[in-house]
């Protein structure tokens, strides 16, 4: 018989790797909820029409869709001949692609029960049929926290300082927050007269720090045909410093009405955050983040000289809501990428001492009459002590070898004279050192 | 538009109710931690080859199937005509149909990493594609706790103590746990010479509770051509209580190795449970649980008074690990029904206070200038405190009553003074009163 396996992209997780990835999923809750916000969960399927066509073509290829039933399953056959059957044809609900689409969802179907501006975290599982690779899993956590309900520039502000409060408890103090706004890329390319390009032109503007300026500059002579759009980003990218790039775009977008907004809107957000103590945050014009239903600012945080892409992101969105019937709905949030999180806290070894649940005690009965190491059993656990019994009789060598791969701290020996003396031997399993003790020294 | 919906059976929750079936999942995590258990985790989804035929002709029906993606997809379609057709061809992953079989594919595969007796727990949701009614639902959790690789008996004791403890500190104290032993049905089978209709008779014993002893007999007199049968379990019915049950047993097994065996197991487990102190264990000869692995004892836990049906279920399997090639690993486990123990609490009103997080604080900053509120809220937050600020300036009217329905417990106002007198108005969200403070009197 094959020895089993599990399905590409995916994994098992052992006790040790839960207590560490555990560790971050707690941590950022407790972030989330010291912030005000709260937790919703919603179901791992959404049917199929909730999902499709929200992450474009290449995100409809990568769902995962569950089979039809039954006579559903059949009646798909029944009715068709092979040459014309889709996909689509044989689902009616995909496993959720990300923790966006199904809040827009949830809100607008609960909308009646929520007060706004609503807070709300979520901290679920999502899977993508992509070709896996390191770091990259078919099934993986988002730890999302998203503000809707208010267009008020202090959310932006929040989320920049539950960044920063998160990174540094993870000790990854070596990050930088990159911060741009949409309405200033959108006036950009007004200004350019490439409208009809925003999507080709923000994908290749994004990889300026995977790729450098000079070969930005020739994807977009190569796939733009505009030369005022390569030589208005070739003069941006040729300036550095805050101070300069501000005042060359309030320069260009002087009569854009867009840009000056994107513009006052950035440098408000900058201002207040770095009178709140925010260190890492950084302007970066060329940062456009993939996804269309951006509006407003738009995030990513990186971590310094490493190669490990973004940890977080996030960004405004205006109209999120519409693709289910609910107009003016702002909202601002944000995603930890908490997979990424656990890999790199892995390798730089940051994660706290202490994090392994391992009971303290194990009792090895040698009184011959298994009720004995029961009742001690039941006397410690009622002292809530973690103790376990080993349950067979076998050699001690064993039963101690048994106590030290489960990182036992110490073994209680019972005999015989357990039950007239009620007395043990306490065997220290880091120092070896074996005493005689009263039970109620126990604790 | 429509407004969008869930697929059924499956459901959404709000931060109330995550905070109460946190309450439930925490309770019992900690109670497994402190009895020894680690917790793993396993992928949603398994191979086919994994789950397919492991839980009967019913089983493999119900399981959520997910799609083939792409060259694959087309492929089936390419290569067959639509009549010879079934849903296995279309899909090489399932969602799993609950936490077992995943768990014995686990051992097998990751077992020279495992020191055995393994005590491991895992709580994860599980899918079926079931009929939805009230308390049964296509994505619900399951608890498990199971030990593997002992034959120990001290392991069903342990697991009783363990069902006692959540129970009661649940407050779901009016509960019975019944205990009986698959080698003593065994035996009574073989003695009635109806081997062949081993897994029709436990079906039909198994529902007593719920249709009473004359229905059972009589679909035993239908369905089972052997005299012998209904009469020796229509004997066994008539008999009250457990001590008289046991003498019955014993006469009528003398001759039955597997028989005796049985009895001497349930004794042992029963007797020395009584001594740990377990008040509501009560053995049932009726009692068969549908699962076909169970070799040895087997559990279940209901609720007194209530029609909710079992909330615990359990027992020893000999061969689990066998259907992926490994014998000789003998085990012993439970699974807690959290869905339906939340539904019960519920309904009962068992939950304790307490349990949602709101902020204490939300700050309404009228001060004209939004970095005064900033400024306030890190100051609290930097305390650990949870608190808000509200983002708009919308009347105040508006605000407290945002303020209400967060349970906010005091709102903090700061005007125009706030900086140079570092004072705030506090109004306490009870009692409606509202006092000048100095900053450095919130905690």
């Amino acid at each position: 018989m094959q020895k089993p396996s599990i399905p590409k992209g995916t994994r098992d997780f052992t006790p040790y790797q839960i207590s560490r990835r555990n560790y971050i999923f707690n941590s950022i809750k407790s972030k989330f909820e010291k912030f005000g916000f709260s937790p919703i969960e919603t179901p791992s399927m959404e049917k199929l029409t909730t999902l499709n066509g929200k992450y474009g073509t290449e995100g409809d290829q990568l769902l995962f869709k569950v089979l039809k039933r039954g006579a559903k399953f059949e009646k798909v056959l029944l009715n068709s001949n092979t040459n014309t059957l889709k996909s689509n044809d044989f689902s009616d609900e995909a496993l959720r692609y990300d923790l966006t689409v199904p809040f827009a969802r949830y809100i607008v179907q609960h909308q009646n029960d929520i007060s706004f501006p609503f807070k709300r975290y979520q901290i679920q599982p999502v899977w993508r049929a992509d070709r896996p690779q390191k770091g990259r899993y078919r099934e993986f956590y988002q730890c999302d926290a998203d503000i809707v309900g208010t267009k008020s520039l202090i959310c932006e502000i929040e989320l920049i300082s539950l960044i920063s409060e998160i990174l540094n408890e993870f000790k990854l103090t070596n990050h930088s927050i990159m911060i741009n706004n949409r309405k200033i890329l959108s006036a950009l390319i007004d200004l350019c007269h490439s409208e009809a390009y925003f999507s080709k032109i923000t994908v290749i503007i994004d990889k300026i720090d995977k790729i450098g300026v000079d070969k930005v500059v020739a994807e977009l002579k190569e796939n733009i045909p505009n030369s005022e759009c390569w030589k208005l980003f070739e003069e941006l990218f040729s300036i550095t410093g805050s101070e300069n790039i501000l005042e060359w775009l309030n320069k260009k977008l002087t009569n854009s009405e867009v840009g000056q907004k994107g513009i006052e809107e950035l440098i408000y957000i900058v201002d207040h955050s770095k009178k709140m103590g925010i260190k890492n945050l950084k302007i970066n014009i060329s940062l456009a983040r993939g996804l269309d239903y951006y509006t407003g600012s738009i995030f990513e945080v990186i971590l310094n000289d490493s190669s490990m892409g973004s940890i977080v992101g996030g960004g405004r969105y205006d109209d999120l809501t519409k693709m289910f019937g609910q107009n003016d709905l702002s909202g601002v949030g944000i995603s930890f990428g908490a997979e990424r999180i656990f890999d790199l806290m892995n390798d730089l070894n940051l994660f706290p001492d202490g994090l392994d649940h391992s009971p303290k005690y194990m009792i090895i009965d040698q009184s011959g009459d298994s009720i004995n190491g029961l009742k001690l059993l039941n006397y410690l656990r009622d002292r809530e002590v973690s103790t376990i019994l080993y349950p067979d009789e076998h050699k001690i060598k064993k039963q101690l070898k048994y106590a030290h791969l489960n990182n036992i701290s110490f073994v209680v020996f019972i005999n015989q004279e357990f039950h007239s003396k009620m007395q043990i031997e306490l065997k220290d399993m880091k120092t070896g050192v074996q005493e005689q003790h009263e039970i109620s020294n126990l604790n």
